[in-house]
């Protein structure tokens, strides 16, 4: 039997789940497609993260460092699994690399892709150079200046428009992505901060700033930065003939129409399923459920299972998922691994 | 030092960190103050859990049994920790039961308290009969038979009120209690699966039904099961002359007041801070946040840490949480427990 756990994609989930193995007192490979560390976080460069408010950079560097000055984690950057054989104790990953990976179970913190807004025309991203992600504005907000891409200029309004790519069926995305109603909250507390003359409305259609998070983000954006939250259902973005933008709708409190001009519009991506999980699918023999997340094969005595034996996983690869649970899902992950392997010596011996 | 772990609370949290403890090869001593484990889902009788759609008496009693059957794990029922001294790697607890505990972590799965409808008067819970609490109305679903209490007829109508003791800043309720819109979703189809001619309405603010959960309970709720959902707010819930209960309020959505006949209103109730943790705070030397659940010390590198060395926490102890994430935090609380502890096995080694 291999004591060995391999470790698939670095983001907060992986990095948790490779400490977490070696802290065990066991070995871990981690095996990352990119050629950094970090996931999402890292890659796309977010700025100060829910619900800590530290910088990604040092939060999950934090992370990294610990993963990358751990002896007992051999790590492969931009590397795939190709092939994985054998069974629950005794598996073979052969890599993109061409190495092999001789390891008794496997983690797949594979995570998930950001919903790409060009599926959203209507909306106006990839037409308009003021229009933007929320990933695109947390660079802007980690740049430490707020302003117009197209001419510098620095935004009166700003709108975030919630649920791009989220709860739409149109596209065929229906579930909700958790954590951009509190992310975007938070966006908007960052923007006033570094662009205090600039005002921020979120158009939404339910808030979802679940348990701590309402005080926390809903309330604080509202009464100490002034963000202005407004139910609406939004059907277009256009230009106006001054060079801004105008977000059209209706607001559903009030049952109007709205056509309102703002400099900078926000589109809160939602998180698709990991683009690669056909892929992953098929190379680890697992399971995907219905929008095409992996499937969770169990709730209650062993949360990280998958639908084989001897693989699991953990963090946003199960679906939308916040970083702080995905951290604490790696653990889970591992620890369960581990005790599957201990139980398997134990019955040996 | 010490390698036992003393795990505070038998809930889902506590079962799991028991569990992984054992799993990986340390022994256990886990303390509930109740004379049964399980905790929440348990103690106040759950009926089919979200998401699953188990029964939580299967579910968490696999649980159970896992712990109970292993022979790493001592439990003490009916017990709490009375006294701590000592520091991290070599704790001493004193339990009521006059025993005392060497430890070298402490995991505290203390969780929360159902918060009292009482504390919300004008909704008419005490006064009436046939206004029930989420808690309450899934006992009735576990005993098979939906019916007034009252008189035993079976309801025309049943409202389910969300937010009762959540995001109610005039009651000291600021947070959101996470997963009670989701429960309600689940509750109205589970009642309408029982008692088909029955109608269920659910009274809201947002409709927080995060992730996976939105097209799996809030559309399935309201495009298989009919379950009406009504943006309001409510004033009062009182008594009509034919001996049903009244819903006053006003529509949000229609901006329009509303009074509505019921014959069972329910109430979903949130999740208190343990009504112990001043106490807790006092034994275990930790610190509460500012509405009185345990205060996390970090988010990234030690998801579980409180704010004393070598005592942490998991699952509802930190907020209101949803079961599977308590149960993947109890893993990685008795993960980080036994990495800390290694890490001083292997100093002094």
């Amino acid at each position: 039997m291999q004591d060995t756990v391999l470790v698939v994609g670095a983001g907060p989930a992986g990095l948790s789940a490779a400490a977490g193995i070696s802290a065990a007192g066991q070995k871990a490979v981690l095996v990352e497609k990119e050629d950094v560390l970090g996931g999402a976080p890292i890659l796309s460069g977010y700025a100060k993260l829910v619900p800590s408010g530290e910088w990604a950079k040092d939060a999950i560097g934090r992370m990294i460092s610990r993963v990358e000055q751990d002896d007992s984690i051999a790590i492969h950057k931009g590397t795939k699994v190709a092939k994985l054989e054998g069974e629950a104790g005794d598996f073979t990953a052969t890599l993109s690399n061409g190495e092999t990976v001789k390891a008794g179970a496997v983690i797949l913190s594979t995570g998930f892709t950001h919903f790409d807004s060009i599926n959203k025309p209507e909306w106006g991203f990839g037409t308009y150079e003021d229009v933007l992600t929320t990933t695109q504005m947390e660079q802007m907000v980690a740049s430490g200046k707020i302003q117009c891409p197209s001419d510098g200029r620095v935004p009166e309004r700003v709108a975030i428009l919630l649920c791009v790519g989220s709860r739409d069926r149109q596209i065929g995305r229906e579930w909700c992505s958790k954590i951009c109603c509190t992310v975007s909250a938070n966006l908007a507390m960052e923007v006033k901060e570094l662009s205090p003359e600039t005002d921020v409305f979120i158009y939404y259609m339910d808030i979802r700033t679940f348990g701590l998070y309402e005080d926390k983000f809903y309330w604080k954006s509202q009464e100490e930065f002034k963000t202005k939250f407004v139910k609406a259902r939004i059907a277009e973005v256009t230009a106006s003939g001054d060079g801004r933008l105008l977000v059209k709708g209706e607001d559903t409190l009030v049952k109007r129409p709205i056509v309102i001009p703002f400099d900078i519009v926000v589109h809160a991506i939602g998180m698709d399923p990991n683009e690669d999980n056909p892929e992953i699918s098929k190379v680890f023999g697992v399971g995907l459920e219905k929008h095409g997340f992996i499937e969770r094969a169990e709730h209650y005595t062993n949360t990280c299972g998958t639908t084989r034996r001897g693989i699991y996983s953990c963090g946003s690869a199960y679906g939308p998922e916040s970083i702080d649970d995905s951290i604490s899902q790696g653990s889970a992950a591992a620890m369960r691994a581990i005790a599957d392997l201990n139980a398997v010596v134990r019955k040996a011996s």
